[in-house]
């Protein structure tokens, strides 16, 4: 492990966190919140200054293994996640250091559950920053670092492979930096677009940015206590299709502005991907007519519900959890499938399930024909088979940690849907379950313990396992602090 | 596709489940049912002689590759299944066709999940037939059809591939005659141990050697409507530990007769399978210590129904749909991993799990040390690169199958809980689920599209999936039926 690169890197983190923290201390300022307002800028004047001293001598070695680029995600969100709860506990607004983790954990993750009982209590400060966690964790402060600091070798690559969604990196030119930079571009510029969007539609516009943060980064967190019920509906489709933009792979954006909108549209995980939303939306709306005002109202509901929930932003109009058995069991099933690769949405990912399902169709070919032995192919480029091999690792991983965790959270002894959901909800990213963490609820009620737990869960699912895995094993570091200590010792 | 095998492969299964028929006739003589043994005589004669009929002309090519031992194996337990409840339909002991149809099925699958309200109600000579079945299913038929016919040609082990449970068949000896005859020998030697054992316990003897083979297979039909109990304690401790035995890989029972007892106790799948046991029985005791009247009354309901759930097999001693969540979710977890491979249980089986586990491990390494690749090894045997993507596969396709299933429950409406646990239980072969499926409870009340979705998972969970996959996908069947019509043509 190179403990100076890794110390640099963090450095580098918090001096982004403290700058973008500057974004709220103004907004504070324009509603005259001046205690919150000195309390956030002293934080975010720190954490520049703690950073820049830190990461002052650039190291010599600047190479990045895929370990190292491991730890220094895990390294990095941690660090963040710390930093970014700290101005909650200091303010009084989140006073418990738990409940402060759990809620910036859960903004940075894009999950969006959240520990409060009236959002509408807290102080526009602490919601734009509670809305900015969701845009920082959405694209990633490590890719955005690639994009800003200046990174000599070539193996960068692996510092954002470990920090981006999807069983591939989207690299759409050779140059890391390059690739860094035209993510957060055209990130950035989709932001504008929606926030401009929902103040034309008659948004407020405090309301249209904290919005348009939560829908980029896939996130959730509301400002309102019933999420997105009461704005019109209009809005509520607006923010329902933009969404599902969000949760497309950025490779598409990114080959109609180069302009190869050919290539773009025949991405087959797009295509996969918009077909699971049209299908889930018709047979929802046609389940739940009955139970809602009219064709219309069922229609709505069911869009922006399943865009919610594919794309893992965790915004409600409705309580899904009154729903029948077989939309909420789609529900349940769009939480695991979850957005495309390279967007910013969590979930298991499109992609991956067609790589597994194309595993399938060969596999059966094999049983009928054993010298028809074909290769996987997605979009015409085969798979490699250590990407293959590595899906397949990559599902048994998640099962493992999600029944480990379901059993600590059942200690509680609540109902087998709350803790299964619980779990669900928060390892993939979404934010709200089913019954006592449904819609309507909150994660307030829940044990130390397990929120614990449900943080470990959020980190692990937006990291994607590995990361997080690869930080906690003892293995990674034998050896590493080796020559750290002989070097003192002679 | 060999059509002329087929057929004789066919007409030998259905002779074999006549004659095994004559088994309840002569239970039903002994219990005065004069009527209804006229009928099972009659359906067993004909059975017999329709076989041997179909059978008469032993086809010139005897060799059968995979794709022929699946539809073998699919197109067999059909026909079990279908001949197997004519007889329930004419007794009028189950008269509509879709019940009895799942009755049969979940007695040969070793389901043991049941439509009967009332079990005590049903004839001696049923209730056999109705325990039969899972001694039959168990070990299967078409390992006892290799085992008594003599079938030339060394691709035997197809049929035997298709229909054995596990990843890898347990081939003891290079002859796969020698292998089903040692499989079935131990079988037998086994339930006909436990017969006795429960007999000197006092249990009565009809109740004895139905209970034997229910535990035999796995199975889980009880004669009592309380299912176990009412049985004495150390009745249900024996019942209890046949049911582990069962579960354990035959394999093991094989190396301890040819005399090699170290090679049997360094067994990993065996060792697992009782860690796993012996852990969840721990946890829940003291889990469940406040509901129960004691630590031993506790101890007890928690090893047998540990017991029952990992082996598959579905006996109750008591309702654990009352337990507190954590037990009931150790319950559901114990749901899909089974028991071994080679013994008689259901579920995904242990070294599935340990193949997976492993494979874990390796992606690990290979994060630390990219050079670093090594072979997946199972008892010191490094593990078939195509079997490890096949399990791989199977994992994917089950999980499919699971949510297609749950999906069409829940038309139904009934809770999430029934509906998952539903499918969890027929799937994989064990019978009780929770909620409205509970231990209490039948599956009387499921619309006929749910039974029918369930009787497929029951076979598909069964057969592991691919031999049912095989058979029903139109590929197989490309260009089987040319020869046999441009024949007439001509």
């Amino acid at each position: 492990m190179k403990i100076k690169l890794q110390i640099y890197i963090l450095g580098k983190v918090m001096t982004i966190e403290g700058l973008l923290m500057l974004l709220p201390v103004l907004c504070g300022l324009i509603y005259g919140e001046l205690r919150n307002s000195v309390i956030y800028a002293l934080f975010a004047i720190g954490y520049i200054a703690a950073g820049l001293l830190v990461s002052l001598k650039k190291p010599a070695k600047m190479t990045i293994y895929l370990k190292d680029g491991c730890i220094a995600t895990a390294l990095s969100w941690i660090v963040l996640s710390v930093c970014g709860c700290l101005p909650f506990i200091v303010t009084g607004e989140i006073p418990s250091f738990t409940n402060a983790m759990f809620e910036t954990v859960s903004g940075f993750t894009t999950t969006g559950a959240s520990i409060l009982t009236n959002v509408e209590g807290l102080s526009h400060i602490s919601l734009l920053w509670r809305s900015l966690t969701h845009w920082i964790g959405g694209m990633g402060v490590l890719v955005f670092l690639l994009a800003v600091v200046p990174m000599s070798g070539g193996s960068n690559m692996n510092l954002m492979k470990a920090e981006s969604p999807g069983p591939s990196v989207g690299k759409f030119v050779p140059k890391v930096r390059t690739t860094a930079k035209a993510l957060y571009t055209i990130y950035l510029a989709l932001t504008i677009i929606e926030i401009l969007v929902l103040i034309i539609s008659g948004m407020p516009v405090f309301d249209s940015v904290c919005s348009a943060f939560g829908t980029a980064g896939t996130g959730g967190f509301g400002i309102r206590n019933d999420s997105f019920a009461s704005y019109s509906s209009h809005i509520q489709w607006i923010v329902a299709v933009f969404m599902i933009l969000f949760g497309i792979n950025f490779n598409f954006y990114y080959l109609i502005i180069a302009r190869q909108p050919g290539k773009a549209l025949k991405l087959s995980e797009v295509k996969v991907y918009l077909a699971i939303i049209l299908i889930s939306t018709v047979t929802i709306t046609l389940n739940i007519l009955k139970v809602t005002g009219g064709s219309a109202e069922a229609a709505r509901h069911a869009f922006f519900q399943v865009a919610t929930v594919i794309t893992t932003t965790g915004f409600a109009t409705t309580d899904f959890d009154t729903w029948p058995t077989l939309s909420k069991l789609i529900m349940v099933v769009l939480m695991f499938i979850g957005a495309c690769a390279g967007s910013t949405g969590g979930g298991i990912k499109v992609s991956r399930f067609q790589i597994r399902a194309k595993m399938i169709v060969r596999e059966i070919a094999c049983y009928i024909n054993p010298r028809a032995v074909k290769k996987v192919q997605i979009d015409g480029k085969p798979i490699d088979p250590d990407l293959e091999r590595s899906v397949s690792v990559f599902f048994f991983v998640y099962l493992l940690i999600f029944t480990a965790s379901a059993g600590i959270v059942a200690l509680e002894g609540h109902d087998l849907v709350t803790t299964f959901t619980s779990v669900a909800a928060t390892i993939n990213n979404i934010g709200p379950g089913l019954s006592m963490v449904g819609p309507t609820c909150n994660y307030a009620f829940l044990s130390g313990l397990s929120k614990w737990v449900l943080i470990f869960d959020m980190l692990a699912g937006r990291l994607e396992l590995f990361p997080l895995i690869i930080f906690l094993n003892p293995m990674t570091y034998k050896g590493s602090f080796k020559g750290f200590f002989s070097m003192k010792q002679n």
